[in-house]
């Protein structure tokens, strides 16, 4: 992997650049779309490309590593073969999933023992094991197994927790450095910064992660609960540590205006599971603010549901079908908004991408935070 | 409306032909996808032209009237503005679904008095009504209101019932002549045979729907659990009578195997929701057979779903990563299977008809027959 800065906003940290992967370029800032268990849900992979637009999407570990489990992706020569998606993929590392088992896992130094939330079986996760199941999903960017605490958390927690996090990064690196990628291209591993809410303890992680110098660096434990300043604060502090020369990715992050403020923080990498869990729900992310479909106001409404940023589905369609869909429980109201509100933010990122490189990008952000916060 | 008749198999009855609307063309035999309420359930609009090559949908009529309901419909412009779906569209005329809500309905030779299955609000459904609604929907071809016998079903049943639905077209056709079609383009109405399995009736409603004189006609009260020969053989009788120069829909019928027995019969338009359905419950039907891709074989099968219908999405994805997303109740799987389905539908029929014109069809019926119902 490699990483080409191309512009610096002059007004904040944003910044725009090119991470080159065996799999294709991603322009960032860029947000990456959540395919839990190798399927974006309610997407089809032609969809994507041609209507989302994405560049990367997300894997999760613990998932796949379940179902449909490491021996039917390894006979089907990785993930990318496996389901019909060739540009780049990311995988989490399964500890996030692993250690909401809440009862049902036991954390100790070694690893997490827990048991699946589908049959119950015993299974253990380990920096080691965890850096070889990626492996053989076969992403092209690869998390280090991390706790991400929870909010709130006491600071003896938060601290003993990073210092876990930071010995289990060792031994991912080691265990990385020492294999090779089962598929032919080049696979990559990034560092997680925690420290939940606690300046000095981000400061130290920071600058460990910093240390470790790999390809890229992440940011975990925020956006999971902490009040927005608090999380902008983090970002803020560690991105000012952090490698300007190498991507930086807020992991979970977050709403549309989460993703603006974060970008001008210096982040370039973003996902979250809201444009397509809220999709369900019926709630659309659009370029004039937020829509609740399911609202009897759009009844009627047969304007398309966002004409404002260039995606098929989200012109095609008019308000009112789609409240219709929604109210009938049709499978295709999920589709549709799904693929909306993904196109819609991958929209906004590559907007912002323009605005940082025509040095627009501050003043555009502040407008459109106050745009796509709008309750319509 | 206007049916020309184009090739006629020598060994059977079976026929090619274009049926002609306001929007576009049918090429028959044809099979027509179910969109219950407005949304062929699973598939995009775009997906139903292109992957599926659907040339004209269902919709229903109970359904529509309920949820969005006339008033939207209205305001939309009818149901092709109001989907986006711009080729032909028929609807059925609600009775079917009216008289499967047993308990809740009654029947008198005004019409029917019925509950809504959404909100128990009370409802009338009669032929004129019936006309209205459909007219408001704006359907291509309007179905007339008839009562579809169950099966088993008594003599003095079958025969009161038949001659209730025979006095209820005629007031049918009366309202439907008396009015017009609301959106500028025109609407035809299909009379349907009744009389259950009992040949003497199967011929009285035969000759007095063709002496009706209607452009075309319909053949209902089968598949409804009958054994397949019995359908055949009602359905052989019918089309003896029925006009040729008029085009032929067999409702609600059937498996593969079925249609291809149907159109060998003379039967020209065929609906079923098993395809959607099915797709559902992971069962596929494809060029070389039926799949259960729930089993355990599918695992690692990385082939192509069905790669001789010449549809995108059944060639995409493999066997085993729509098995993953079957069992892992991923929402893309539904999508997937549903129009894999279809797309083998629309294929089956397509083969049919170039096989009428290329003067083989027979033979290839016979052996299409055993594979299609081969399990895989
Ligand atoms: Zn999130
Ligand atoms: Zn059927």
């Amino acid at each position: 992997m490699k990483f080409i800065l191309t512009d610096t906003d002059p007004q904040s940290k944003a910044r725009a650049g090119i991470v080159k992967t065996d799999h294709g370029d991603i322009e960032t800032p860029i947000f990456m779309p959540v395919g839990t268990a190798g399927s974006v849900k309610a997407v089809h992979q032609r969809e994507l490309t041609y209507d989302v637009k994405a560049q990367i999407i997300l894997g999760n570990t613990y998932h796949l590593y379940l179902r449909p489990g490491l021996d039917v992706l390894e006979k089907a020569g990785g993930l990318h073969k496996f389901n019909g998606w060739s540009k780049p993929i990311l995988t989490d590392s399964g500890g996030y999933q692993v250690f909401s088992l809440a009862g049902t896992r036991k954390i100790t130094e070694e690893g997490v023992v827990f048991k699946s939330h589908i049959d119950g079986s015993k299974h253990v996760f380990s920096p080691e094991g965890v850096m070889d199941i990626q492996r053989t999903i076969g992403a092209d960017i690869i998390m280090a197994f991390d706790e991400c605490t929870p909010y709130p958390c006491e600071f003896g927690y938060a601290r003993n927790s990073m210092e876990m996090t930071h010995r289990w990064l060792k031994r991912c690196i080691a265990r990385f450095d020492q294999t090779e990628g089962k598929y032919g291209y080049s696979q990559t591993l990034f560092p997680i910064v925690q420290g939940s809410v606690f300046k000095d303890l981000r400061k130290q992680s920071a600058e460990f992660i910093a240390s470790c110098e790999r390809e890229g660096n992440a940011i975990g434990g925020l956006s999971v609960g902490e009040p927005a300043e608090m999380m902008y604060e983090m970002t803020d502090m560690v991105t000012d540590i952090l490698p300007k020369d190498k991507p930086r990715y807020l992991m979970g992050v977050g709403t549309p205006a989460n993703i603006l403020e974060g970008i001008a923080l210096g982040v370039d990498m973003f996902d979250c599971v809201m444009p397509t869990r809220n999709a369900r729900n019926g709630m659309l992310f659009t370029s004039e603010g937020i829509i609740n479909i399911r609202n009897e106001k759009w009844k009627d409404d047969f304007s398309p549901i966002d004409t404002g940023i260039n995606s098929y589905v989200s012109s095609f369609y008019s308000k009112a079908y789609l409240r219709h869909l929604t109210i009938a429980k049709e499978i295709l109201a999920a589709q549709i908004a799904s693929i909306h509100n993904l196109a819609f933010y991958l929209w906004l990122v590559g907007q912002a991408r323009e605005k940082i490189k025509s040095g627009e990008f501050s003043a555009w952000k502040d407008q459109m935070v106050k745009k796509v916060s709008t309750r319509l």
